[in-house]
């Protein structure tokens, strides 16, 4: 007799990978780079690191459930309240927070196709409805979209920047879609890669908040480089975080993430020389791809996604044995394609040596 | 209109304290002792602050979503393997994986009256029913629990030693209620904490792990000294695990914390000091509160429920205006009642000497 309940059975796990370090011994590699999960390749704040080592012996306590201090100083920077501001162990931690708080067991959920994995996870983990429309050139088609809400539609997740095309939908989109939505629908702008968009037309999900029913999800995973302590927050009307807060566990956010959150917030030299320095690497990426004719869609976030014309999965292995980690989008359905994470310039430019001894091996065989 | 599920407005949540140091520049107070979340007064293992150190350029890096290391390490110490252990952010986020993997929504959960609160607000959140069962001589009342298991019941949560009484079900107790539980039954041992434990009579659920349907949770807040880094461990039948492990999500546990569990696992001799420190704190409160004629539980935790025969949420605040902050039982359910963390031996010593401030004044006023 299997005890798990019946509907967990049918969910595909995130995949995640092996650590660096035993992928190393296994390969017996000496040096592996990681240009798979879109993290900061300049390392942590030095601020946030003296932040925490200066708290270390404090450890033993239980973090504050309330984050007071990280709250407050968000609530600044955002001018909002800290009521308005919910944390999380991590983004992924706060759509499951939504989703329990928000989604009745008939209600329905909507977003992209290929889009950030975890949103139908959790959905189907919470056993609730989701539909996936597909996208429209690499892009979330919010038009489809909109057509696709119904009665019992009452989450709708846009991941913008999107993960893993690096598009976004812009201004004009976003305004058209947002009018008329019914009442009870509640539009969650996941907005994970916004320190590095690099275009006029982009609207962030904040205009809306605090006055409609809306939830902009940020993270200092990607350009705050803290991924390792997992924290991201939630910004929304008051009414909506109370209810959240319901919800949530009351020692969800570790008391070194807070402490590290504030001061990365505050170092505004390491966040601007992280966007030059991505900015940067994207044209050095764009430039090499266009010479060696290969197609990548266009993106506005730290990571680009190539379309590779052959398996991406047996890519993946070969950039691999390199010592090169980038990503497949087997789970994505984007079977020819692969996801590479904008490094240092050096990484870049061993990503690009690597992919060239590839393309060149493979000229040979034929 | 109100956009929440109906359920989750029907919670009521956990409740938690200020920071610190708020609570001190609002009273004005210079020092103030927390003896209130029964976490370890000795600070956290020096090599478990060490190893963070040395780790701190990586938290730009996701974690590692498999723990490799630290479940090898908890695999070894328990004679295991890695396949049977889940980690979590916290023992808090465990009690939700479990509920959430094998609960169905007709399926019920059962508990104590008087225990860890937890059980009861993330089964409603999941809004599964949760039958509890009065507490009998502040113990858990394993024969009244069995009587109410029926067809329906999934799983049963005992937390052992109990959180908030310092009691324990014994070997006989757990033997007899482990007897021809139906085979649909989960019994989930939440032994966080075990090292504090000074009875010869006392039985862990790990005796049941693998073979029963079991699942013993463990935790790295309490005796380990890590509460702010938020890491507990779930032990139990492989496909139990895997399960369980289709709805943690990827990354659940922090990477400082993985690290600093590895550390803290192997440093027996900081466990055995905060042991013998623990037990003797314990024996000088016995005496003193027998001295000043005050009834308590007694306790093989590292903290003691007191009967203070008046008011425990006036009598907190009554110790917090002396700098000492101690639990009222409130939310328990239990009014005249505090719960006291087992702190160091000056911390003892104030706690003791604020007592009887409190209580004299009392007789003064008389």
């Amino acid at each position: 007799m299997s005890l798990v309940r019946k509907h967990i059975l049918r969910i595909t796990p995130y995949k995640a990978g092996k650590p660096i370090e035993e992928t190393k011994r296994e390969l017996g590699l000496k040096k592996v780079i990681k240009l798979a999960s879109n993290e900061n390749p300049f390392g942590p704040s030095l601020k946030a690191i003296k932040a925490i080592e200066k708290n270390l012996t404090q450890i033993n306590r239980y973090p504050d459930s309330h984050s007071f201090y990280l709250k407050k100083r968000l609530a600044g920077y955002y001018h909002l309240q800290p009521a308005n501001i919910i944390l999380g162990n991590g983004s992924d931690e706060l759509i499951d927070i939504i989703i329990k708080t928000f989604v009745e067991d008939d209600e329905n959920i909507i977003t992209a196709k290929i889009t950030f994995l975890e949103y139908e996870i959790i959905a189907q983990i919470n056993k609730k409805k989701i539909i996936t429309v597909p996208l429209r050139d690499f892009k979330y088609d919010l038009k489809a979209i909109k057509k696709r809400i119904n009665q019992k539609t009452k989450l709708i997740f846009i991941s913008n920047p999107n993960n893993p095309t690096g598009t976004y939908v812009n201004k004009y989109e976003i305004e058209d879609f947002m009018q008329d939505l019914p009442d009870k629908v509640i539009v969650v702008f996941d907005e994970a890669y916004d320190t590095f968009i690099d275009a006029d037309d982009f609207l962030s999900g904040m205009s809306y908040v605090p006055k409609r029913n809306v939830i902009v999800l940020k993270t200092f995973s990607k350009a705050y480089g803290l991924a390792g302590l997992r924290l991201g927050y939630a910004l929304t009307k008051e009414i909506f975080a109370s209810y959240m807060e319901r919800v949530r566990q009351p020692f969800n956010v570790n008391i070194l993430a807070q402490i590290a959150g504030e001061s990365a917030l505050e170092d505004d030299g390491f966040l601007a020389k992280t966007r030059r320095e991505i900015l940067e690497g994207k044209r050095y990426l764009y430039k090499e791809l266009n010479k060696l004719g290969i197609n990548y869609i266009p993106s506005v976030a730290n990571f680009i996604l190539i379309d590779i014309k052959r398996d991406g999965v047996e890519f993946f292995k070969k950039m691999l044995s390199y010592g090169v980690i980038i990503r497949d989008m087997q789970q994505y359905g984007l079977k020819n394609f692969i996801r590479v994470t904008i490094g240092t310039s050096k990484e870049n430019k061993i990503f690009i040596d690597v992919l060239k001894k590839i393309l060149h091996k493979r000229k040979e065989l034929r």
